[in-house]
């Protein structure tokens, strides 16, 4: 069934969020893809397509593609380790050392596959991610993905201080290593990108960050990073930036809160000034609700956030998170949500469309036409095996079910753009 | 490697938490298991078993069964779907439908098929679970249990008033079913042992609770009931009984709190006055932190009730959780317990171990020498295949990865009182 540039449909029980508010739902129902776009979804073909090939995929739901825009590509080998410790003990003890090791090409390139098969497994097949220092090691992850066929945003990490030996880098050398990035990785063609990535304030000296900025603004690039994640961290940027008014307008000052162009992960305990500065900027929050569990960090507001107009994903942020696969962070942001709707009875929990839009048509808006199947957007999607069993259960209640007991067990097919993509690397 | 009477040993990376300090972790050690308990472990065999079979199960881990002291094996099929409700309604549209379904016989053994063999791909080997209010299916589901090998009480439900027609029994016909259980499930052994359950306080009467604590008393049965889930049950609980000082002392006035035989579900908002009366009856205190969120019923103050000492264990509670897997509450019940820590900084989160242990070795004390590998203990084990990977990890790494990211997959044995279970009903 993998595709080419013919003109073709699919038909099956199509399920998408173009908004918030609801799923749509179209038993049995027809999507025409054209040049890998959405050209129509119906419950017929339209008049002028009748001819199309149709592929059948009998009583199967046929959903988008997860989008995952705050991963750590390089941490995967530890998801679900050290999870006893929070944030900054937790990167000093488990993550450092890890991110050491991809300073070695054969581990990176193993270790690398690994985790874009892992991706393709569980159906996320865009996302944005942090690589690690190393140049070399990130240009591989950028060609390793372009031979997988997913689609990605690849930021080389930036850490000119605060951080142990062997990921720290001068100022200049990790500008350099940017700048080689930004030029070698562009043979790779527009599906996977290069994205500016400091890590996080207190790992990155004014300078850098500053230059970087510059870097973004030079080349039109995307920036990427955490903000406002754990309370220590949090007062810790703020020391080493006292002349700053807030942990975010550190990025700001530095030219790092590009409009539109920015994501910043986790915004667990923003001020009332700052959220007011990201959306003014426009900035797309990465809400990680499993690794703030997880690394107990706080719950972040996600409803205030959005009736405050605010942009917000859901993401998986391995190896914080410990799972890669998005449904799983769909369930645990609606009950981080119902949570806190238990302690504050005005803020309504998350519906689950609310949910799975923040992971399939809203991360996908920060990438292009992305993230659902309305006209002319790319044809990103999953072919989902669940069954109606004895009770006879709905296209919709089969996408509950997918969505909270589900695995990669259940998704038979995976389309990028319109073209089937295989299992890679196996 | 189906075992037998002949004693025998398993060689394997050993973990368990025979208390909830720590888990005991013996790489390459021994289990030596004789007449289906253990006998011994440690990293060598003993002097006077130096002559015994060895299973080598290699780079393997061999950790206890898991064990589920709260689930309704009835619910299944419905996993997942609905979960935007609250409890009250979510009862009534979706859970008593599906109940009122097992009064067809056909219907409820394929679905009581799939539920033990579902309990046992997850690796959870015993447990106490709710029927329904039908006599003929809740012997069938004690029946299948016996013949899959898993072992089990089972509780034909209790509901005289505030049901749905299709699922109200007179207090009479309720009792009548009750006793005919205990009857005719003699024949199946201790295997698989009834257990009085009426369903909770508001559906069932005051004269059905009375007769149905005689009855316990009677024949020694353990009780299981539900407990301080939801504020509105809480409310009508109350409302229904004025008389009473609190929900839990309508069960104590019933006769149904029996002092080291009993299970309470969820106890989320509990007094402190309940908190007293359950300790002093040695109540079971069943903590299910994923349906708790699904439902949007709280946060059960598990911290603060451990150190109250109170006995509480992890259950899955499917379907207001909607998960099987045991792994997924550990780890939704530390997550649950770091959120409250981020709002309670006084209150130390659930460590891996504690968790671990409130899913083996408390549990398991519910239902005699079950739960870990001590000598005595029945060998209920599963053999967990997860490799140490690129970066080597530990034993206790690669079980921190199971509990976190693993599933069924990796299970590749299950042990029930020292003989192994194979795939039931396949």
């Amino acid at each position: 069934m993998r595709s080419t540039v013919t003109p073709r449909a699919y038909r099956a029980h199509v399920l998408h969020t173009p908004t918030p508010e609801a799923f749509e739902v179209v038993e049995h129902g027809y999507v025409v893809v054209e040049e890998g776009r959405v050209r129509s979804l119906g419950p017929e073909l339209p008049e002028d397509r009748r001819d199309v090939e149709v592929h059948d995929l009998g009583d199967r739901l046929l959903i988008p593609a997860f989008v995952d825009l705050h991963v750590h590509a390089p941490q995967l080998p530890m998801a679900g380790v050290g999870l006893g410790e929070e944030l900054l003990p937790w990167l000093e003890h488990h993550t450092f050392p890890l991110e050491a090791r991809y300073a070695d090409p054969a581990f990176a390139r193993l270790a690398y596959q690994r985790f874009l098969t892992a991706m393709w497994e569980v159906g996320t097949l865009r996302f944005s991610a942090f690589a690690t220092v190393h140049t070399e090691a990130t240009l591989a992850l950028m060609a390793l993905c372009r031979e997988s066929g997913l689609r990605a945003l690849i930021g080389k990490v930036a850490m000119d201080r605060h951080a142990p030996e062997p990921l720290l880098e001068s100022a200049e050398e990790s500008l350099r290593g940017t700048i080689e990035i930004i030029e070698r990785s562009c043979e790779l063609g527009p599906e996977v990108r290069p994205i500016i990535t400091p890590r996080f304030v207190p790992s990155v000296s004014s300078t850098l960050m500053r230059r970087l900025g510059e870097l973004a603004e030079e080349h039109d690039l995307p920036v990427q990073s955490h903000l406002s994640e754990n309370l220590e961290e949090i007062a810790w940027a703020r020391r080493l930036h006292p002349e700053a008014g807030s942990y975010a307008e550190v990025y700001a000052e530095h030219g790092l809160l590009r409009p539109g162009r920015t994501i910043m992960a986790h915004c667990v305990h923003l001020t009332t000034a700052e959220q007011d500065l990201l959306h003014e900027r426009d900035v797309t929050l990465a809400h990680c609700a499993q690794s703030n569990a997880d690394l107990t960090s706080g719950i972040m507001p996600v409803r205030r956030h959005l009736e405050r107009g605010l942009r917000c994903v859901i993401a998986s942020d391995v190896a914080g998170g410990h799972s890669l696969a998005m449904n799983r962070h769909v369930v645990a942001s609606v009950e981080t949500s119902k949570t806190w709707r238990t302690l504050h009875p005005e803020d309504p929990p998350l519906t689950l469309a609310e949910a799975f839009h923040m992971a399939t048509r809203a991360p996908g808006a920060f990438l292009g036409d992305v993230g659902s199947f309305e006209p002319g957007h790319e044809f990103d999607a999953l072919v989902v095996d669940m069954p109606a069993g004895p009770l006879g259960h709905s296209p919709l209640e089969r996408l509950e079910q997918f969505v909270h007991t589900g695995d990669d067990r259940a998704i038979t097919h995976r389309f990028v753009a319109g073209a089937e993509v295989p299992r890679p690397f196996s």
